[in-house]
């Protein structure tokens, strides 16, 4: 019979702390009746926000097809009653057959259109792959390169800690370089040369650099220069990259813009640094992280190597189809005239905004509180929080400072942080993350009782 | 710049011939305007085979919850409707949030309650995970207890290559038994004992057992003493076993039934053998692969030992919430007096008297055929068909002479199967495997096209 000497010791050691030890036990007191806020994950509509209209019309005819030969009256918008239509007379099978194992050919020209609209450089479709989410397009390529224990991979600390899992089940090394806090957590060249040249002196391989942009936990949004100086010490080492892009529809702060890496390289004339990135539906203004849908581009590599790539996928057959065409829907949208465009500008311009705000409220409310410092988020659905504590906070046994503080906060107050030793933070900071999810009303309340907490759980 | 050399070696060894080279090529002749009857996959609704309406209308109620608020008249059946609303109330976030990582507890309930109603043994919904279809399950299974080259696994030869396919990537070692042709591909106990003891005499340490039942790609029904036989040897050896019970529905001949290795192993009285055991929506009746739809229900294994396999999943997030719907519509059909159950009953019982017809139909035609033997199939969607090829056939250079058939078919007729040895088979035989998916006059006319084929290729 199997116990935990039968598990893998990579699985044993892999850490995903956004549903680790303070995530479970938040689970455990719900099914004690605790009311508990889940501020551990960015999955906006647990907190109420709606999924875009045009998304869920579409998916919804596309599920069942019959609904197209009857009168549906108002229903329905008509645009998305002809999108329904269209879609299905490119795959007539619908969504119940597997697709290509790259996805659907259609889709993938979508995607690289939308690609090319949103920075005006040339994407090729056959480049493209459709995931179960940004999560299972890293994986893809993390398996396919990671090839011994000495093989590494450049990780942000903070980072989200999907990477690390993936790398410590592959049997890699993760090599982490410290993102600057003092400046809004930016990359700096620096740290990226002290890390690379500590793991090379270790005798690591380091193969690639992975970027998360806007930034996870940070909430950071990297500047154009920043970008330019990332491509050029991947380019002078011969490193890979993977841009993790998920939240590039969530900027906040007026100063800060997303640029992809693939448009900077293309300005750069750069064409021999491999590229890897990632977007996803389940963030941005659509949150559909329970469609798991997502896609990867690539660029930059051989015919051969891509081919691995899809026979990997093909290993899984392919993504959800339903999540695939979600996706369509995301690099698609109502254009003006369509009859949902109005509906459509208006949730999403709702969803932005209310974000946006939130990244404000919270942000000016956390720094007000003493012990308590934050960055304001730029971006993302993020603040990753430094905390100071008190010496004889420090000293917990069996247990990082920081969880415990995590796990007082979640057992005094209801609310679910994760720690920032889930993610990795420079010796002598302490952080945790949290979302800005909740509803305004409910953000100040919380910021409230984490004042209340943190008052009492560092006075004497 | 990432080449080829920059791949793996585990993925560049890995093969998956149900999309591999006679698949390949078969997609470049469709591209050219070749008509091509893809018998290579299990794919139902590619050939037309409608989806089963009482789950489309209730996931198509999930995806556009509004409609719930409106006079829908008679679009939907009202059972449909009130299961819907049922849903929602239980999970008003939608599909649009992950769920907990193992997946949605009213799901994983209602898989245990279907198990129990199946078998009549009692179910763990704590010891069910949701998963994006099978394969997944059984990746999950492996990822977690394979720690290196020298543990392996039992697969049968021939076997789906899925199973070798992540034992190469996983690094360990596949250990093939051979399945009885010429009794019904049953599993013969002598042939495990020789894999078994070959397989530790080359230092391999084996962990646990794989049984496809009903089989891809043989189409064989395990009869129950065979199934505890299986247990037994097992048990001696201390393996665990995989069950892969997809095909579960997919019963045709009348003298074979279905048993799930849980009920069996319950009947025994032995509780010390771990199972896991995974279900589909793939297959069935229902046809459902694109929406990646599964579970893995897991027996005989320390809670440690459990929580391991849900941490993983952790790792990915959750399974898909539409495949997770998908797959609780699947564990709760229609009941006599709701509104759908008449045209559940008359849809499911067409489907599957189409199948039982053409396993028949294809079975017989083939083994008219000078040189074409086969099983008949009591299951599944497949047959695995033995062909004998003269002897200047057999020196094939740089390709199997299966495969070498498989291509020229494909050329000839745009037939498209996979050949043997993707699959495994006994030296010195050689086979393909087709589905019998098309509809029935096809597959008439693909057996006489492959029977001239066939005449053509072996004679001089």
């Amino acid at each position: 019979m199997l116990t935990i000497e039968s598990i893998s010791p990579k699985l044993l050691k892999a850490e995903y702390a956004v549903r680790g030890r303070i995530t479970i036990r938040a689970q455990e007191l719900e099914r004690q009746g605790r009311k508990i806020t889940y501020c551990n994950i960015g999955n906006p509509h647990t907190f109420n926000q709606k999924p875009l209209s045009y998304v869920r019309e579409v998916l919804s005819l596309l599920e069942f097809p019959q609904l197209l030969e009857k009168d549906l009256g108002d229903l329905f918008h008509s645009d998305s009653i002809s999108r329904a239509k269209h879609i299905l007379k490119q795959m007539p099978e619908g969504l119940g057959a597997y697709s290509e194992s790259s996805g659907v050919s259609f889709v993938r020209e979508a995607v690289a259109k939308f690609i090319n609209n949103r920075d005006g450089i040339s994407s090729n479709p056959d480049r493209i792959i459709l995931t179960d989410g940004a999560s299972k397009a890293a994986q893809t390529v993390l398996t396919a390169i990671i090839k011994n224990d000495k093989d590494g991979i450049m990780l942000p600390i903070p980072q989200y800690p999907m990477y690390s899992a993936t790398m410590t089940l592959l049997g890699g090394h993760s090599i982490g370089y410290y993102l600057d806090e003092e400046n809004h957590w930016q990359l700096n060249e620096h740290a990226l040369h002290t890390s690379y040249a500590n793991a090379v002196k270790q005798g690591i391989n380091p193969l690639a650099i992975t970027v998360i942009n806007p930034g996870n936990p940070t909430g950071a949004v990297l500047s154009y220069e920043n970008i330019k100086m990332i491509i050029y010490f991947a380019r002078k080492h011969n490193l890979a990259i993977l841009a993790d892009e998920v939240y590039q529809e969530n900027i906040y702060s007026k100063s800060s813009s997303f640029h992809s890496f693939a448009k900077v390289m293309d300005d750069m004339k750069i064409k021999d640094v491999s590229l890897f990135s990632f977007h996803s539906m389940s963030k941005g203004f659509y949150g559909e992280c329970g469609h798991r849908s997502g896609y990867l581009e690539v660029r930059n590599v051989s015919d051969e190597m891509f081919a691995q790539l899809v026979k990997l996928q093909s290993i899984n057959l392919c993504a959800n189809l339903v999540g695939q065409m979600a996706t369509y829907l995301m690099v698609t949208p109502p254009h003006p005239g369509d009859a949902s465009y109005e509906l459509y500008i208006h949730e999403r311009t709702s969803i932005l905004n209310d974000l946006k705000e939130k990244s404000l409220i919270i942000g000016e409310a956390l720094n007000k509180i003493d012990g308590i410092k934050v960055n304001i988020p730029e971006g993302a659905m993020y603040a990753f929080v430094n905390i100071t504590l008190p010496e004889y906070r420090l000293n917990t046994a069996d247990i990082a400072p920081d969880e415990a503080y995590c796990l007082a906060l979640l057992e005094k107050t209801g609310i679910c942080v994760v720690p920032g030793s889930g993610f990795g933070q420079h010796p002598g900071t302490l952080h945790f993350r949290t979302t800005f999810l909740p509803p305004k009303e409910a953000i100040l309340e919380l910021v409230q009782q984490l004042e209340n907490f943190h008052r009492e759980y560092t006075s004497n």
